[in-house]
């Protein structure tokens, strides 16, 4: 039974049990329970239960606690204006800059470009991170924690052909205009004028750039987002 | 029967299907598994699943899909030293910033804080975010996607007394040396030459800083990390 090689793993001093149940034998995550297991985690076709035996506090790793949301602002520079978008399905109808949420294994500049071009038809190249923001229990993200990036965008394309199933009003609008209205959420609207003040004085002002270095075990690129460093400190040896 | 109740919501046009089973009730989960429900998430003492019932493509929101691990870069500004560690139980011993994955509902500041103390004894202030690194299907994660950032702490405490169980080692080591030494984590070495930079010409050219705003619908403040916006463009309305 469960419960005597419980008894038995606590004995030989085991500290922890992972249990992995496929999803058509969940009728042992309920045996399990009842043993005092709890989830883990579960995806698709599968779930794993853990218990800790140990003595102390639990030491079990958490699963993931973030989702990740990327927003794209998209500047044409030789006009000052910016692409912005209003969601369909909102009581209040305000601007914000395009984006959505990250899929599974998706860099941060892929989830802007894609999801600018997906409900705008703009195609775009990510330039820099211009802020991140962190809230916890997101109504949008089952009670786990959201990160919300913002990036730095270029056109390469520039004829709107907007999604009608996310949004309402799609346009180029004067990055000037979009610092100063009321029609824009608080976040765009402190994000417009920190474009504004890049798009006047250097981005090098506002940019957050990107570096892709090889990871050391993989053998695979990481990329890592930091303010820009002078080759003369980055050659130190 | 779940199989009548799927098809008559499919006829009455619904496109989604969400069951929430406690897990002492999960034979409901392999049931419902065999009417093509999967698991959308579960923790502790329940499990989510979900059925896509529209024609087109599955538009069901994901579940979160990064954890954030957080490192502290510690600096005594009056000696130029930075609080460094060697993680027990690694086969190659390299000099790294202490840290650790944030826990649920927990800002970025706070777990490097934490972290830095849990594993070092010191005490600091959150000062910045220096540098955010984005990796998938990371071993540590269960797969999914690992968010790592470095802050730029103050010192508030000085005397080490190390986590036996975490480090091997713990000390103040001069940056000049942390900035040069081969035996550093890369992205260690990387950081420590930004923090470098920013030692010698000020950490007005490594920071990225925090502002907190209000939320909007739920009046709690949130963080939002960008480059430094002068005042002048803050006012503009």
């Amino acid at each position: 039974s469960l419960a005597g090689a419980v008894a038995r793993w606590r004995q030989e001093g085991h500290i922890a049990v992972w249990l992995h149940i496929p999803i058509l034998q969940s009728r042992f995550a309920a045996a399990a329970a009842s043993q005092g297991f709890t989830f883990h985690h579960a995806e698709q076709g599968s779930s794993t239960l853990t218990l800790w035996l140990g003595e102390e506090p639990s030491r079990l790793p958490g699963y993931a606690t973030h989702q990740v949301g990327v927003a794209g602002a998209v500047l044409d520079e030789s006009t000052g204006k910016v692409l912005v978008v209003q969601d369909r399905n909102k009581t209040r109808n305000a601007w914000k800059f395009p984006g959505g949420l990250s899929n599974p294994g998706e860099d941060i500049g892929d989830t802007a470009v894609r999801e600018v071009f997906e409900e705008t038809g703009i195609k775009s190249e990510f330039k820099s991170i211009l802020s991140i923001r962190q809230q916890h229990k997101h109504p949008g993200a089952f009670g786990k924690s959201d990160m919300y990036i913002i990036c730095r965008l270029q056109p390469s394309s520039f004829t709107i052909s907007f999604c009608q199933q996310e949004c309402l009003r799609c346009e180029w609008m004067d990055l000037d205009e979009l610092a100063r209205t009321k029609h824009a959420t608080p976040i765009t609207s402190h994000v417009a004028k920190l474009l504004l003040y890049g798009y006047q004085e250097g981005f090098d002002k506002i940019d957050i750039t990107m570096r892709e270095f090889p990871a050391v075990y993989t053998g695979l690129f990481y990329k890592l987002y930091h303010r820009e460093l002078p080759e003369s400190y980055r050659n130190i040896t």
